[in-house]
């Protein structure tokens, strides 16, 4: 029999590789860092649509066109579609889902979205159970701002560990080619709740899940910090990233010269973001837009995305609850020569 | 190579068994014609809790233990929790993923949500990524009606075509084991969207879904209706019911013997619950406490569920938009002798 399971929670895979992959992003996205590592890049907060959700399900589909025409398919060709947002009811993935016609199965992890939607399609890859299956997540700064805090036109103030919500949709094409970076290993991490009650201060709150997905992911896999040209959370941002790389240094593993955050990657220091991005498609459009370059030019070889969700809502907020995160972890890496 | 990829997206799985399950449900659905196959009846809604939300997590948490006992497993030993509910940020499966302590993959697909638990669930048994997984998903009337339509203190009248939120969970462990029926194959549906826009008239909206996924599953599978000894959708209750039969009818598929649906089976006509029951619970409970007693004492060998799921949410409806629906149809049966 195949081992694709090592440990409790951890899939190794042999045959999985992402195919292609397309990005979608806002204007303050456009104007960062990576910007010339978007497919596609808009001026318009509102895409030329008549609302912030129809906005977002636009970037979505944009992306998902594009990852499919990249890796030279069409949508009946695709055989599932994995996806999933931030919004109530997920309704930029479903109403993407109809717009693409593709049979479909929503996820919802936060801003752990992105690699939750990735570990499932490389093991539904794996296991023979499609040829080719569309993943991908969305978010958008005006929809979040709108369900999770206050209306932008109230004009309400906000901490400075806060984090800005990037606006953008990455996609990735996962299928058994030839070409194209591998998904080796999947580590999907379970709930870490330390109590801490604050919803702007989702780095903190999501930092530890991040180390126990991490240090999981080393020990079912025998490998270390060194084994990765880049380890990468999706969202910790400038608070929870000295947290999560002193919490794992006290755990002995020293991530000082190959860990970043996508978060703090996406955004440069003079834009004003706060503490740095969040939302699912921080880590969604760094890894799709980004590191697939980087790794389709072998500048980097291997790569782990640790995407991290913090899955309270603002009832469980309002009642008094504490944050519930999680974060997963996925090895996307060049094949040995 | 081991097949398991039929058509598109139907898979057929050869070593994934139910291998217990359990139910918890509210004081509406115990006074129903179901109740002695239910294992735990609330006679109180609060469910001793301070919030519905909370009642709804202490219905997941004690289905969950409870199929963990039944199937003479510990928490620890399970490697995979695949859950999902009605709430935003699907906080009743994440909440209830913090109690387990199991590694967590959340999942949305409104009423759908079981039967994509379970097909996934299946899936990733099947190809050797776990041992055992915990599936599930909870519905409560009171959350569900504070979330999604008025607050019920004030009172708002509804149109008979309404349906009535299931208050219960139901959870299965899915794994390898000697014992138990097999879950032998599962379609994924894609949305169906005909374009009504009434948000209590989800029968209607979810019919056509219905019958696009099952004919799907008996085209790729070679299956026909008489295959089965029952053939359940999960709520379309007594508007959607009666629409779904006829559209199969018309496409060739003679249901009348064997179909039933999960919303009408639940309630009894003289219980006060419009057209029927609806929420994920509806299918969850019926098919985890119901059809899965009827399997196991060999009333029923071959049970095809099909879950309806409508994917709006209050802010799509808002903005005019009609209701994305989809379907997932999950074969359980017994071995052949």
């Amino acid at each position: 029999m195949v081992k694709t399971q090592l440990g409790r929670s951890t899939w190794e895979f042999s045959k999985v590789r992402i195919l292609s992959s397309a990005v979608a992003v806002g204007p303050l996205e456009g104007q960062g860092p990576l910007a010339n590592d978007f497919d596609i890049i808009h001026e318009d907060l509102y895409i030329g649509q008549d609302t912030w959700e129809k906005a977002e399900r636009k970037l979505f589909e944009e992306a998902l066109d594009l990852s499919i025409k990249k890796a030279g398919l069409t949508k009946d060709q695709i055989n599932l579609m994995i996806a999933g947002d931030l919004l109530n009811q997920i309704i930029s993935a479903s109403f993407t889902a109809t717009y693409s016609q593709i049979p479909y199965l929503g996820v919802y992890g936060a801003c752990s979205t992105s690699m939750e939607a990735l570990a499932l399609s490389a093991a539904l890859i794996e296991g023979d159970f499609a040829d080719y299956i569309v993943s991908g997540c969305s978010s958008h700064n005006s929809t979040a701002e709108k369900q999770y805090r206050y209306p932008t036109e109230y004009g309400g103030q906000k901490p400075p560990y806060a984090q800005w919500t990037v606006t953008g949709s990455g996609v990735a094409i996962v299928g058994k080619g030839l070409v194209g970076p591998r998904v080796k290993y999947a580590t999907i991490g379970k709930i870490v709740d330390m109590g801490l009650k604050d919803p702007f201060d989702m780095g903190s709150a999501m930092a530890p899940a991040a180390v126990d997905t991490i240090v999981q992911h080393f020990k079912d896999t025998g490998r270390n910090p060194e084994d990765y040209d880049l380890i990468v959370t999706g969202d910790l941002a400038s608070v929870g990233y000295p947290i999560a790389k002193k919490l794992l240094l006290e755990q002995g593993y020293d991530m000082s010269t190959v860990y970043n955050d996508c978060g703090l990657m996406i955004y440069s220091p003079n834009q004003e973001v706060f503490a740095g991005g969040s939302g699912c498609a921080s880590s969604a459009v760094v890894t799709y837009g980004h590191i697939m370059k980087k790794l389709n030019q072998k500048e980097f070889n291997k790569v782990l995305v640790v995407a991290t969700g913090a899955l309270l809502s603002p009832i469980s907020y309002q009642q008094g609850e504490s944050i519930p995160c999680i974060a997963h972890a996925v090895a996307i890496e060049n094949e040995e020569d």
